[in-house]
């Protein structure tokens, strides 16, 4: 019989993608112990290749922990809508044009990196392939987390708290009894084929009555996402079909085609979890909810709950006042919410001149004036660029 | 065989509504000989009871033509919403509270008493009970109208344009020939239940699970719209439950149960028409687009066109220039299309949160979303400000 290994902490974070380590890096700013689990490996987590950019709000936000330095990226570049060829271009900055003030284009996978070096420069406790987590006794003050570490190893972690930073299907969500969540869902019935293009970067969103083309930065290449029908297959998608829709969509016949370096589907869905708390369980980022790529809401979304799960934390060990703790899961929900909204309304925008999406020339026609209005009415730009910076 | 008495003037105005109306008025002040002709009596037009309010836009317009007076009416009051009981406050007004700078409460019936009795002073040629309005040489440089008056003599006009002012269902729209005029159609599958009851005014829409009760001021008095089922007839809406809705949708239980004075039952629907000219003739108005209640808008739409067309009109007759007449069509579904989408968004928000209707959940929590936003987010609430003054 193998001998188990027992450790206590004030908090277990289960996963180790730009929640779990954000909240990491920030209860380690308020020294409060925590240990970190993940199931892969470190050098798998460094290698996972997301888009994203930071808000103006969460680059504030690492700012104000002492953390400016992780967020690293220019600002996000001027935005450029197209509409049946015409180009219309808007500006989101709001701010004061200072580091913190910016949406920065700083790829999911260098903040992780960053905050990956951080955490291991202050010797905190990132356990990598860590296997077989469960979290046990979630009922008692003491929860309990159990896993095998990689040299087979087995592990018992009592804490106060528990962080699921698992992802939409981690452990922690599953942990909670039936009838406690809530589950609210969206399926847009839209497929994105996503390319990453040798072609030099920018950020567009072109629509039409063929469907979205949008062109993304991704370091100087770019991310181009391509509308497509939700039973399209990989193989429909050849690199002809694909340049000849990207020319086509963007109003650019004469674009050069170069190569594309990867494709993947992925369907446009959103979903949201009520509460995000637990007894002392709480989810945090796309274990609770996920929400269409559109807006780029979903990773400020994460660094949103970790700010407040980490500050209502530091509030509950330095005071004992449980007060923000019992907020947690409806101040995070406001936000989820409004930027469900945002992007749900973002989504409508870019799809309704869709002829193969069936969507009505009425609502084309509306999805045009919306854009109109976006870039000709101040009052509907402010609106937007403030939603962009997540004031 | 009868005589029938020629005419000559510059612009005839099929339409006795708030758009033909209007239209005389402003040709009237830029000295533009018109002739309207309307197939109802005068007092059948003048009884016509319908809601309105007037936006600051459409307000300013009035003053700008020097008729400033006809516009009569309280500036709007604040806008409460509720949701699933919870108020929330809105004020719309974002002018300096000078009287052409803001929403005012000004009902159809009384713009329209107004502009016939301004239009009856100045002896301007109002030809009620006009039958059998018929229109001829549409593709010469002088159209011609027909009709027949109510003593059953035979006119014929010859004028230099015409101005279809005469609603969804009127002739300008029907002598267009086939395949010119694209339609644009929006059924939201809603039906609202308009009822006119005997509780004191205010401005209140009441979102829930048990769909929309609205309520808007007339006179002294109040329209209140219930949210129902596209297939409901008017007698399953007895006074009973009538009342049980109104009290219940409004979170409010022991309101008094007064007399409900009118009933009856309209479908949320929208139309475009484009262009909004043919030869000659232009649409104004309802002729060329019909919009959903919500933002109150399908009137405002109507006074712009006829600004739009007074306007390009005394530009071309004063100067020969054609310009602004070529440019009306355009110029008015650019506004069109704005308050479409407006209003459409505006019907999500206030019906997305229905059973009845068979809305989601998700969509639920979306609407509850945008309304605190719209309440609570600076840049949002302005945006609604200025869309319903009209800026």
């Amino acid at each position: 019989m193998s001998t188990i290994k027992k450790e206590e902490t004030k908090v277990v974070i289960i996963g180790s993608g730009v929640s779990g380590l954000t909240l990491g890096a920030l209860l380690s700013q308020a020294n409060i112990p925590f240990i970190l689990l993940e199931q892969s490996s470190l050098s798998a987590i460094k290698m996972q290749n997301r888009a994203g950019s930071v808000e103006a709000r969460a680059s504030k936000m690492f700012f104000r922990w002492g953390l400016g330095d992780v967020v690293v990226g220019p600002p996000a570049m001027d935005t450029e809508f197209r509409y049946e060829g015409k180009s219309y271009m808007l500006s989101t900055n709001v701010g004061d044009g200072s580091i913190d003030s910016e949406v920065r284009l700083c790829p999911q996978q260098l903040l992780v990196i960053n905050l990956i070096n951080n955490l291991t420069e202050k010797n905190c406790a990132l356990h990598y392939e860590a296997k077989d987590v469960k979290i046990i006794n979630l009922e008692t003050k003491k929860p309990t987390v159990t896993y095998t570490d990689k040299e087979g190893g087995k592990h018992e972690i009592y804490c106060d708290f528990i962080a699921g930073c698992d992802g939409y299907s981690g452990v922690s969500k599953k942990v909670i009894p039936d009838g406690i969540l809530k589950k609210y869902t969206q399926d847009y019935g839209i497929t994105w084929l996503n390319l990453f293009v040798d072609i030099k970067p920018k950020i567009c969103m072109s629509m039409g009555e063929r469907g979205l083309a949008a062109q993304f930065p991704r370091q100087d290449k770019s991310r181009v996402y391509l509308e497509c029908h939700p039973t399209d297959k990989l193989e429909d998608w050849t690199d002809e079909r694909c340049w000849k829709e990207i020319k086509s969509r963007m109003y650019e016949p004469d674009m050069e085609e170069t190569s594309i370096l990867e494709k993947s589907l992925f369907p446009l869905r959103s979903a949201v979890f009520e509460p995000m708390r637990y007894q002392n369980i709480f989810l945090v980022g796309d274990a609770a909810h996920i929400i269409s790529p559109v807006g780029g809401k979903g990773m400020n979304l994460a660094l949103y709950d970790a700010d407040i799960l980490a500050t209502a934390l530091k509030s509950y060990f330095e005071t004992g006042e449980e007060t923000a703790l019992d907020a947690y899961s409806d101040t995070c929900l406001k936000r989820t919410w409004n930027y469900q909204e945002f992007s749900s309304s973002y989504v409508d925008m870019l799809h309704d001149s869709s002829e193969m999406l069936g969507k009505s020339p009425y609502r084309a026609k509306l999805a045009k004036a919306n854009l109109e209005r976006l870039i000709e009415l101040g009052s509907a730009s402010r609106l937007y660029s403030e939603m962009m910076a997540g004031i």
